[in-house]
């Protein structure tokens, strides 16, 4: 033996590791050696370029080498064969054929890396990782022998054990139907795809293909919400998303809202399993519509994963949700579930695909609320945050590396616009944005569909098409808060008269007065105003909110937080100032408020993309501390103390420092609380 | 501490087993602590009754005990609720009730052992201890908490873990649906039934019940034949067999043999499809019926077990069947299979239920051959051990201890009665059993259904409403073998003439004679021959079983074997003097040729009782030395060897002893080998 010293030292960037390897060794051997991530389909047999690096060559004083033009073996016959047929990057060398001769610096691109991390798309989620549970294999399987007889499953089975380490497979009866077939064709030379994932089940060959298999593999992430359902098809080795789209519940024929379905079920035996088909249905038509949208046979797509509240998680697998409509909120399960795609009737993908549903929390804390908190990590925060996924009902999350505490809150569907007098779903004519002038008390606006602001020129050109229909979410939220910063409500909630406020946009409304927005009516358009009532349903809202992010702030005796995500698609359009003007949100510097995008799709693509993060998910939920908002006895403390805008006691010092509020007050003595329906005790 | 001497002794029937225990212990405790088999299913709370026991009182020298009447507790009142609503047998008590106060000797009941064993049917099956997949736990399950919030099924998975140390349990989506009105409905006190087979999948709850579940569990035993489907429905706690049915492969359309359903799927793509839609389809009738023959929910139907040759292997799974129909005879797999019921279309079970498929041995050797192994244990006999399954295939194995082979022969389907001139399946009015008086060479014959012999007085009276219609498999071989003792046909198969034999029953028949058994023309019915044709196609057929044998002997070196084994159902009407005399099989003293029955049959119940046998098998079958006799070059040879009856060259000294064969030769120069389709040369 020589001295080891002797031997070529091999460097790989951009991961750092480096060792000595025998004269002659592949790039990919040595690769393996060091444990550095190179990717590879084919085995080493130069068909698939999966293993693809870039050798630097000159001095690198930085690893102290000196790499020369010979530290790789000559371009062989497989390598030259490849670029001939299908090109090579300039620079490039395979692998699997390339040998290490002299010391050599070698980069290992992105896309030969099976872990590459995908780039995030916003600054309030993680990274992603790759680490599919499902991944191709291009094998070479022994011919059978009729001195030796052995099915060929078990011969495919010791080629995936001795070619690549995957152990103990199992499959399918339909997967053994296209076996044989498939060997024959691919002439013993076959890709199959394997899934393995983290729960100890044994691998499970999903599919096959005659010899290498270069169509890729698909999976989708699927946000099932109440109201809508959103999916990704995102490929499983890039975790690039290849196409996205999203239909509505067809569950709403059943109830708007989640406790209407619930009702449906309690007074119609049997009818979860009308809102399990509809929703399982939708699924179906999703996944076939993203195949088709994206040009790929829905046979490649071979995992889906899952998340959703626990109403519509139970609806989904079949189960009657009734003990989520009361006391004690029991779920049937609440532990992650890998399941064949069959069992959910998403027949529309492989026949031999896989779901994974993210694990719940709690009875009113969901699967979504579990992806929310993948993708926005407050168990890795070293500040105090607080995620807030804004919906019908809102999931919140509060904590930091010490402890994580969640709770949902029941907000109503007053910031989606519903029970708003004016109010709409975010669509094309929806006034989304909201301005009032302090002084002269005249708003100005924008509507979805159009980028001109109300006061501009050309509005009234580019509104033509979508016209003004109505007010949404962001924009009711936006109102109110402009209203009370240019004193047109009082810290109660009150609306001012004309007389009261300056403005003849208050009008009297019965008892109450309503500030007009927009008037349409004579072109033949809607009014569309903010009443008393509308500012009470939204107060009713946002003190839920408040209240729920307050009785975690209690458990967790923090006065403040340091850090607040907004998370839902929603979210991702209500102004952190508005937000907090109108109190839904806790005091924070303002550049602390941001916004996670649709955290909890962020999440199912995270689980779909890696294993590791199904399995951080599953022991993270176990570790969250769960609040019942329904039995904390300060909540409705918290709640009344929540109905004054911003709020009753709290000082909101943040806020102070940037917004000042006008100090105003409407009460007459007449009824300030309106069109508020709860009766509660003010505490 | 006292001295543990002083503490009561313990001692349990049959097993011997005994201990110190803690006065005050109960006799159920004591058993897990001394590892006594006690069965339990309410796990001790009084209410189940299996832990049932029988002290014995009074001086045992045998044990050096001396057992006195307050040796247990008195009866407490859970003892005597139980005793009053239900009543226990006389002596006995309730192990988890009664306390160990002195020295003791308890008598444990098979009914109360889990691990009972299960009589067995023959003397060449092994002895079948109970130890079943699926088995039911009584628990009392946590009710949901707002503070603790958790799924019911996470509550019911740490009910059995701390209860019943079952860990790590999952369920399917349609258990889930179920689970919570049952809780609720048993007020949080439910049976279920886990199925935790050998495979190290994770232990699956198949199904729940309110309360104490008392209506036990039950599995299906199939024996999947080419023309027959057997099946016995089998409690799953006692292995008792509650029913037991059969009907005939609807595959038979399609052809009658296996080869010939091969070749319709080859030609008609796709046919495979229809192929295994058939036997699915009357699996799933054979299920149901069989349930409402023994009077019980097919609901509790939890498992299946299937044997079956390699092409029924295949067509039942799905899978084309072609590869099998050619060199070099590809199984798609080999190895056991574990399936929901589901993946079979066997869905008039419990829609949860397991299906475990033996697995196959190799391409011409299948799991019923398994089964038959499973069954017989030559892998356990200390005697060299020939076990023949005859059938249109014969599976064959030899061995002992040390090692054991296995082969199939392709003896076609004249030992089932098909190509011989009046042959029939077994069905009333067959002849069955032959006897030919050597003298007169007049026969006597019985047929199916009639307990009369012919020649004796009622015969024409009983049979009046069978008929003589045939001769079906065991009457042909029974026929062939007294012609050849009665001298009617020469050692190489020929039928002498009327002058030669010196009978008008020998007729001429063209260039060949046969022998007429019964002659029904007169009052219009058929008459039953036995023609040169016949011969030779017996001749064929057991040939090819001999020269198996034989081949097997070659390869283990043996000149003879100990013991033989018939199974099938066929076996079991086969004379071993009349199979020796035609040659069937090896010579062996007469004492050692017996039948196991339907020992594929016997194979599935066992593995349906006991993932103990499952595991035996699969690793028996692996050990198996497998010989392909298509391409063994001395198969031939002995083939040839073996057309002569019994024997051209094999001694038969054992025969000899009990039965002279005449010396008789009618070869008058003509050709011979009439009948005979097939060329050989000879060696």
């Amino acid at each position: 033996m020589s001295d080891p010293n002797d031997q070529p030292l091999v460097i790989f960037t951009p991961s750092g590791k480096r060792g000595r390897v025998a004269p002659g060794t592949t790039v990919l051997a040595a690769a393996r050696q060091l444990g550095v991530d190179l990717d590879s389909v084919c085995g080493g047999r130069g068909i698939c370029s999966k293993c693809q690096i870039t050798p630097s060559y000159g001095q690198f004083s930085k690893h102290g080498v000196t790499v020369h033009e010979d530290a790789l073996s000559e371009w062989n016959k497989v390598e030259q064969r490849y670029d001939d047929k299908r090109g090579l990057k300039q620079g490039r060398r395979l692998g699997c054929q390339a040998c290490i001769q002299r010391d050599v610096v070698l980069d290992v691109p992105p896309e030969s890396q099976v872990h590459r991390q995908v780039i995030r798309k916003s600054a309030d989620t993680r990274p992603m990782v790759m680490d599919p549970a499902t991944r191709l294999y291009f094998v070479e399987v022994a011919e059978p022998d009729m001195h030796e007889p052995s099915g060929d499953f078990e011969r495919l089975a010791t080629a995936l054990k001795e070619q690549w380490k995957v152990e103990a497979v199992t499959a399918d009866p339909s997967f053994l139907a296209k076996l044989q077939g498939v060997l024959r064709k691919g002439d013993w030379q076959v890709t199959v795809a394997v899934h393995a994932d983290h729960t100890g089940a044994t691998p499970r060959v999903l599919d096959i293909w005659p010899g290498l298999h270069e169509g890729g593999l698909f999976g989708l992430a699927i946000d099932l919400g109440s109201t809508t359902i959103a999916a990704h098809l995102t490929d499983l080795e890039t975790g690039e998303v290849k196409a996205a789209s999203g239909l509505m519940n067809p569950q709403i024929r059943f109830g708007e809202d989640l406790m209407s379905r619930v009702s449906y079920v309690m007074m119609n035996p049997g009818g979860e399993k009308e809102l399990t088909a509809a929703v399982r249905g939708a699924l179906a038509d999703l996944a076939k519509a993203l195949a088709k949208e994206a040009g790929i046979s829905p046979d490649l797509i071979v995992e889906a994963t899952i998340v959703c509240n626990p109403v519509m998680h139970h609806l989904l697998l079949g189960i009657d949700p009734t003990e989520l409509g009361q006391a004690p909120f029991a779920l049937a399960l609440s532990e992650a579930l890998s399941l064949p795609a069959g069992d959910l009737d998403l027949t529309t993908i492989n026949t031999r695909a896989r779901t994974y549903i993210l694990p719940c929390i709690a009875g009113h804390v969901g699967a979504d609320a579990a992806a929310v908190s993948l993708a926005t990590a407050p168990e890795m925060s070293d500040e105090l945050m607080l995620v807030i996924d804004v919906g019908t009902n809102a999931e919140i999350l509060l904590g930091d590396k010490s402890r994580v505490l969640a709770c949902s809150s029941p907000t109503g569907p007053a910031f989606e616009g519903a029970q708003i007098s004016s109010g709409q779903r975010a669509a094309p004519g929806a006034i989304e944005r909201v301005e009032i002038n302090p002084e002269t008390k005249e708003p100005r606006f924008r509507v979805i569909g159009v980028d001109h602001w109300s006061d501009e020129d050309g509005f009234a050109a580019a509104a033509a098409s979508t016209g003004v229909t109505g007010i949404c979410g962001s924009g009711i939220i936006e109102a109110v808060a402009e209203m009370r910063m240019a004193g047109l409500i009082d810290p109660s909630g009150l609306i001012g008269s004309a007389e009261q406020t300056g403005t003849a946009r208050c009008e009297a409304e019965g008892r109450t007065h309503s500030y007009v927005i927009y008037d349409g009516t004579d072109e033949g358009g809607p009014k569309v105003s903010v009443t008393q009532g509308d500012i009470r349903a939204i107060q009713l809202a946002k003190s839920a909110l408040y209240a729920g992010a307050q009785l975690l702030m209690d458990e967790r005796g923090a006065e403040k937080v340091d850090r607040i995500v907004l998370a839902g698609a929603f979210g991702a359009h209500i102004s952190p100032k508005h937000a907090m003007v109108l109190g839904m949100i806790p005091d924070a510097p303002l550049d602390k408020v941001t916004s996670a995008g649709n955290a909890a799709g962020t999440g199912a693509r995270m689980a779909l993309c890696s294993v590791a993060a199904r399995r951080q998910i599953e022991t993270g939920v176990g570790k969250i501390t769960k609040i019942e908002t329904a039995i904390a006895p300060r909540f409705q403390e918290h709640f009344v103390a929540a109905n004054a805008i911003p709020h009753a006691t709290a000082p909101f010092p943040e806020l102070s420092s940037v917004v000042n509020l006008p100090t105003v007050s409407f009460n007459t003595g007449g009824d300030g609380s309106g069109g508020n329906r709860r009766r509660r005790r003010r505490g």
